[in-house]
């Protein structure tokens, strides 16, 4: 398997398209066909919810694979709904690694010692014959070096991924994020860490297996953490229902548009959030939401060429 | 239910025991026992090792239930072994709180928004007639007030707990938490946070539903944080292998000899990690150890007295 680093920067440059689909399946917005196949398949809540997420999640990477470099299946929504659920979002992944898409579990793990490493197993390892449950996962930058050293190590040897969370996209990332130590920010001594850990691992595409996770809320941090983190993959959530705008991200991209996901998960999964009922037309307007951010995406980037 | 603060400074009181034994199931020290059975269970290696871990679990809940506050079982181990291990979790979890022991889910998740209310649902809330599937959690607090308080919130509705990772055990625990800003470190402005919002929430024992991860590994911080945080029951982990001893936890104790819980897992769980075989008296090995842990922290509150 190559390199994650590699392997992610090849979809994006070959599907033109730096579009991170989030799978956030929340039961309110789900389209009433996917809760009737779900409550059809059990009597039970949790498994009838687990199995409409799955199936929603499933037609989604469908709908969005010819169009976008990567999807980022939350695994909270799904955990909410026991080993059901954790069965349908094993499902949801390998449903879309088989379509060739590169799955980042947004997992948000954050451990240290053989814990980390059981973590960094379950998510990044291949286990025997089986290939890893995900690409790459989000982790929590809090315990230091021992929490994201064994997720860097599981990676490197199975061609994967790790996103560590560096500026979050939320109000009240300044609480601790924004702190300044000796005249800096937390976050930027985070990046350093992610920065130093990479050396060694850096691939023919510049990059190595640890990425950024930097929201696209604040455009004027971007362009320093694209400056800080040349080795690493930027993932940007905050797009569309969040705020974030084309412009916004366009200083996540390197000198090729290339090294930057940006990840929206409401806007494209739930185009029809906010109105009374869901469209029969759903399906049409998951694919126009894709490929419109895609679209977007390129032409300001290809105005900023 | 009777709120989270009351039922663990209870529990404490009554057993005389501020232990909480940690469940961190590593299948390479499993007794021989608790694997076969496993294996017996399913073809299939994962299910196998779930069972052998659920089996294992059960076993020492069993054990230690008399002699100590609470557990707190470690999801990595579990998460691991996929949907298997999460039904295998989910089933140590209840199996405990079945048997009147406050059971800590060690998830350390952190999010937010909507992600963060799903993953409090998950853990903390009742779901229709069901009982919550752990009595707290712990969870990691980088991304600032907004990942903590749908957590909180959902603990507040259910007699539930949070703790907050505030300074934890390990090495690199320095790399973030201990830098200071403003003269004081990071993990003191955590502290300061989980303090405001547990404003309102505290019950007669003194204590909130939000309590604090402390590392037991260095003493001369848990005078400071028990100071600074009044109304927290502290988690200290770190205790046995790796290092701390029944001195070195006594500043974290109020002056009842309460609101602290002493955390253990492989000394407790796996005394006889180390040598060359398991004993065929591991039964009798743990509860051995188990109530040392108790004895000997009782002696030391004791003489502190």
């Amino acid at each position: 398997m190559k390199a994650f680093g590699e392997r992610v920067t090849a979809a994006i440059a070959e599907k033109r398209s730096a579009v991170c689909v989030g799978l956030d399946p929340r039961p309110a917005l789900l389209p009433s066909d996917c809760l009737e196949a779900g409550h059809a398949s059990s009597p039970r809540e949790e498994e009838a919810l687990a199995e409409a997420s799955r199936i929603f999640c499933r037609r989604v990477v469908q709908l969005v694979a010819p169009h976008c470099a990567a999807v980022k299946p939350q695994v909270a929504f799904f955990e909410v709904f026991g080993s059901a659920g954790m069965e349908a979002y094993l499902d949801v992944c390998a449903f879309a690694r088989g379509k060739g898409l590169p799955v980042i579990a947004d997992i948000k793990r954050g451990d240290i010692g053989t814990t980390a490493e059981a973590y960094a197993r379950a998510w990044l390892a291949r286990r025997g014959e089986e290939a890893p449950r995900a690409d790459a996962c989000t982790i929590n930058p809090y315990l230091g070096r021992d929490g994201v050293i064994p997720f860097l190590e599981a990676a490197s040897g199975s061609g994967g991924g790790v996103f560590v969370l560096v500026r979050t996209s939320n109000p009240s990332a300044a609480d601790f994020q924004d702190l300044r130590v000796d005249g800096e920010t937390l976050y930027l001594r985070v990046a350093r860490l992610v920065r130093s850990l990479n050396e060694g691992h850096v691939g023919p595409s510049g990059y190595g297996p640890l990425g950024a996770v930097v929201g696209a809320t604040r455009p004027e941090m971007l362009g320093l953490l694209r400056a800080e983190l040349p080795t690493s993959i930027l993932l940007l959530p905050g797009f569309g229902a969040q705020g974030a705008g084309p412009a916004d991200v366009v200083d996540g991209f390197d000198e090729n548009g290339n090294g930057c996901l940006v990840s929206a998960s409401r806007s494209i999964t739930f185009p029809w959030s906010g109105e009374s009922v869901v469209p029969r037309t759903w399906e049409e307007r998951i694919v126009d939401a894709v490929t419109k951010m895609r679209d977007d995406l390129l032409a300001v980037l290809s105005a900023g060429a």
